[in-house]
């Protein structure tokens, strides 16, 4: 076991031993910290065989740790990391109570708009932080994770909004800066070689985040694409960047001023990358329901309640609700039985 | 051969013996018109076997009747009926100038904006009708066509648009009325038992007929769905509003004004209509070009120097488009050869 710098090494919970999850808690049990992993499908297979993770970063093969198959078998943590997918968090309510002490920050390492809100309606607005992952990372089998490049985190305090309606700018009321829980969580996921970005507002931060998955998120679905793909087809190319610049207007009317020089360039990073299935692709070709209220239906609301309509936005997001509802149906299974 | 009233049955030829051209053609010739039809690659089959329509107007079997393989070949006609795809009128140069002569009418039966223009580049503005056909009709095999449903045709006369920038009212300039032409096609069509409607300005009527291809034939290859699945689903339905909705804005950009009770008869028909693949999935489908410029492109730029811009209908082009290289690129055949 690694060193966590002085003192005992923080505890982490990973709520979600998946592709995000499993990958940073990987790196943080190989930095020495105390990680328990709670798994589901993917149970059995890791308690006996270990968490595979190949990285660029290095490979590591999680083996004898903290796996668990029930949260309510788990202590509580200094550092609950939730990565499971938004369409689960109904879940939140029964598995983070066993889980937090009296200091617990629980991290939100999901996509969307509003999750932290529902993770604070469990444990309280204070503990909860956002963070943005822009990391490009497969679950390639049970228990095996494939890490393909990048892998930030953008933390940030949530707070609730302070927003009513005939209210314009809103930034000043809803930011809180940087938190000691912030400062704290980004240390040690430095310490585990994990390159963060602390972020004063997370509003803005969860808006910058959307830039890149509305478009390529959503258009990967719809046009059964990879992301270098949709960036080599000059019309796929051009609607990607419209609906960009869709996602920086509806972050203004948010109170989340959006540099343009922040969406140029992330929109000329995804060219740099290699070709990727997106999650929400991912999901689809699984049959999983996909992450469409967080990623859309709540940004989409957002902007609409300060009187501001994102057409193309909202043209993707029916078009995603129809693929979606169609397998939901594909995929149902009959119950067993008679 | 039946009657075609007084006087000596009028000749029309048929320009593209497909779903369009074939029903309406064999409709004609049924009704004792001399009936010259154009054929490709179904030539040698049709000409041994006929050419078979079902129907439920009455089933038809066209034997023996004028078949050519080439414009050349073919006399000049009172009535050119124009039926072949738009993404072949570059071909109207070669094929056009042996059927017309001195009094011969030209009627593009073509989806789109803009496609009577590119007839009377080559025959001469007075002589160019449009007809719209409201029809469900599709080919199943070489020389075979089934008839589902509808059949009605909307003819106008064409004029060349007086529209300058910074005139915003042009229907009172481009609008001719009924003319002659347009009532003597009207009366062989109504007189071989096919529905028709006149109409006094083309624009107006090309518009229309966009307020459902837009929608239906966009989203059937995008969604790859059927018209009864987009109206079945909440989400695909509000979305199919929302482009008709928009259609009607670039309309009125356009000096066309479409009152919203025709856009919701449209729509609340397709719901009564039998599920149906539109003509842009069933190229798709076969591989083959889909009208995306005269169905979306002409639209799109005809508002957008109006200073009118559509964005969801701008979406659903650009991804009609990226869909479009890709199916062009999987079909590519490589010459015969070395």
């Amino acid at each position: 076991m690694g060193s966590a710098g002085s003192g005992a090494a923080r505890s982490i919970a990973v709520i979600g031993t998946g592709a995000v999850g499993g990958f940073y808690g990987s790196r943080l049990h190989a930095a020495g910290f105390e990680v328990h992993f709670l798994l589901h499908s993917d149970y059995e297979q890791v308690a006996r065989d270990g968490l595979v993770v190949t990285s660029p970063w290095g490979d590591v093969t999680v083996k004898d740790a903290a796996f668990y198959a029930s949260a309510t078998t788990m202590p509580p943590s200094d550092v609950v990391l939730v990565a499971l997918k938004t369409t689960q968090n109904h879940l939140l309510q029964e598995l983070l109570p066993p889980l937090v002490g009296p200091d617990t920050t629980v991290v939100m390492l999901q996509n969307g708009l509003g999750v932290e809100a529902q993770a604070a309606e469990v444990v309280g607005d204070d503990r909860v932080l956002g963070g943005m992952c822009f990391l490009c990372s497969n679950k390639v089998g049970p228990g095996r994770i494939e890490h393909l490049d990048y892998g930030l985190i953008t933390l940030a305090q949530f707070t609730p909004e302070k927003w009513y309606p005939g209210t314009h700018d809103t930034s000043s009321i809803r930011a809180v800066g940087i938190t000691d829980r912030v400062r704290a969580v980004g240390a040690d996921l430095e310490h585990a070689g994990i390159p963060v970005q602390l972020e004063p507002d997370l509003v803005t931060a969860r808006w910058k985040k959307l830039c890149w998955n509305i478009p390529f998120n959503g258009l990967s679905v719809v046009l059964d694409a990879t992301t270098d793909e949709l960036m080599d087809n000059a019309a796929s190319r051009e609607l990607a960047r419209d609906l960009m610049q869709e996602v920086r207007v509806g972050a203004t009317a948010c109170g989340a001023d959006i540099p343009e020089a922040f969406a140029v360039q992330m929109f000329e990073s995804t060219s740099a990358m290699k070709p990727y299935l997106t999650s929400m692709k991912l999901d689809y070709d699984a049959g999983r329901p996909m992450e469409i209220e967080a990623i859309f239906g709540r940004p989409l609301r957002s902007a609409a309640e300060r009187g501001v309509h994102l057409p193309r936005i909202e043209a993707l997001c029916r078009q995603l609700q129809f693929v979606d509802a169609r397998n939901a149906a594909a995929t149902w299974q009959p119950a067993a039985g008679l």
